[in-house]
């Protein structure tokens, strides 16, 4: 159906399937997940800021977040026909070292299934066994080409736990590579509670959330981009979270500071051959559409491209405002995707769907 | 001559007056300025990271930094009429309590006479005594008012200590909107060096400058924003540098991760009152122009207006890349000016300097 009916493709969109939360739950320390009496609602705490007892602990878990039906439901209620679900943070960065590779294949395994329940209207990003080593971690890469639903991998900012500059990565990167499948980067671990200031709590999680994230995912990404990785691995393809967190309004002045920089002259790093940033969001850097406002979008697709940027929604977070409601985060994109590119035209249709069955081959 | 010629006016330009070299060279800790024997040239170190026997220490300080005579050139050179000249960071944010006042007095008095030499070419923002206590920064904001050269004050993003949401801050900002003397928002702090990974130092000074800067102005004013000073101060006027860190392209995430946020609507802070970041961004904010890129600059001048986006330099940082050639960052930043808003257009005319014009009143 994908191609001929335009289609609406939500590329951004989590699970934690039943397994994972099973997982949680059998823990004391973050990330776990269990309910606080008197209340038997279950949450979700994932970091160390939010696990004391002054505060209101994580955030509840309702079935939102593990029954795949309601993803279903939120599908049709928001028109969107196919998602591409993954996991959500803190995905399996935190399992020990040789439970990774079980942990892993269990949960992709059970994504996939979950996708199977509704072909053609349900891909995934699958997961990697970060802390299990180069060889489990290239496995389970090679594996996950072969499930069925399976469009590429969700990973965090932490890589190997050195950043994903960290040239042990390389091989991972080649064999994302060589099956094509890409990224879908995304952050978790956000800034130094420091820099929120002493009034932080005043404001809810509106900072950490709103401007940790991003900024957390132009850091990671820039220092993929310094460290030369699109030049040793010059097919890699990445899907930037949030519109790229900051990158498509900064990348003039990364450019500007690169080309100045007198430390990187004299390594003769700035030789004509070097990508540019500029280069590399035309080439290897996808971007989802969740930056909630036509002019933030607009800046999005000149920076890679109108054939580059791909409809999301971060469901099930930012829930509607009052009971009953659509989802705000929801229409908000929407209206973006109608200002910025026109009611109804071929690159609208391009950003609600048609790149992103072209880009993560939808067709089933 | 400005009103009628279409002059270039360059908002974002520093200076280090003699006597703050002066200043500077009597310290022995940061931030201060001496020379590396066996090179006779003086550099400045201002950061912790920086002031290490490991790396090259600082930057070099040549007559570009303190010979007004050589802003002129500057200015004849790439075609601009007027400069609003402002002290580079860290400004007088270092100075004993007990030496702010006379230092703020001194140093604007000079800045203001430099100002003088040049009639009609040179205006100024001030520097606020910030460790004098508030008396001291109001009355010196109340005689800045009275100095013929005077448009306003840079400000760091320490305010008295702990950020510009500190509520102690509020009679300053009450005296800045009495006096109609815009803020001139600079970072300088950037972010703890723990972010840019271990790898951080073979990028040179790439992600400090390129990402630290414009996300320390981004989470400054969103503070502004969140702990409500624009509702309290409703007039106060606000220039963000480098076209507001992130803020145009963050916008909407902020807005949506504000109105979904359980903290402030149990806490009431939701009423249909609340002025948006929208709201903050045509109203209150300002944005200079040093994005290094068309795709930036449009998204500052659709989030603030294109009546409110004023052409800058950040000269004398960002050298040419070769002897003799043009200042790039100055080209890159013309060129986005056309690109964005056409050649010769009064939109252009507007962002090259007449907006600053009328914002700054600088006609003598």
């Amino acid at each position: 159906m994908a191609s001929t009916k335009s289609p609406v493709v939500d590329i951004h969109t989590h699970v934690y399937p039943p397994s994972y939360i099973e997982l949680l739950k059998s823990r004391s320390s973050i990330p776990y997940i269990r309910s606080f009496p008197p209340s038997p609602a279950l949450r979700l705490v994932i970091l160390p800021a939010e696990d004391t007892e002054s505060t209101s602990r994580g955030r509840p878990v309702g079935p939102e977040y593990y029954d795949i039906n309601k993803k279903i439901d939120f599908m049709d209620t928001h028109s969107i026909d196919i998602s591409v679900i993954s996991l959500a943070n803190p995905w399996l960065d935190w399992v020990p070292a040789a439970e990774a590779a079980r942990a892993a294949e269990n949960l992709n395994n059970e994504v996939n299934e979950e996708c199977g329940k509704f072909p053609g209207r349900l891909f995934a990003f699958g997961t990697l066994p970060l802390s299990g080593g180069k060889e489990v971690i290239v496995k389970e890469i090679t594996r996950l080409k072969e499930l069925k639903y399976m469009r590429g991998v969700i990973l965090g900012t932490t890589g190997l736990g050195k950043g994903l500059d960290d040239p042990e990565l390389i091989p991972i990167f080649q064999a994302l590579q060589d099956t094509k499948l890409p990224i879908f980067l995304h952050p978790h671990y956000g800034l130094p509670g420091s820099v929120w200031g002493d009034r932080a709590s005043d404001y809810g999680h509106v900072l950490p959330l709103a401007l940790g994230f991003p900024l957390e995912t132009t850091i990671a990404v820039t220092r993929m981009i310094l460290s030369g990785v699109f030049e040793r691995i010059p097919e890699l393809q990445m899907i930037l979270a949030h519109s790229g967190g900051t990158l498509p309004f900064l990348a003039g002045r990364i450019e500007s500071c690169i080309e100045h920089d007198t430390h990187l002259k004299a390594e003769g790093k700035l030789e004509k051959g070097r990508k540019t940033v500029w280069d590399i969001l035309k080439k290897n850097i996808y971007l989802d559409a969740v930056i909630y406002g036509e002019i933030g979008l607009r800046a999005a697709i000149q920076a890679s491209g109108e054939d580059r940027v791909m409809f999301g929604t971060d469901h099930p977070f930012f829930p509607p405002l009052d009971e009953g409601e659509k989802w705000l985060s929801v229409e908000t994109i929407y209206e973006a995707i109608k200002g910025a590119l026109g009611s109804g035209s071929e690159d609208a249709k391009g950003a609600l769907g048609g790149n992103a069955v072209k880009i993560l081959h939808l067709a089933v």
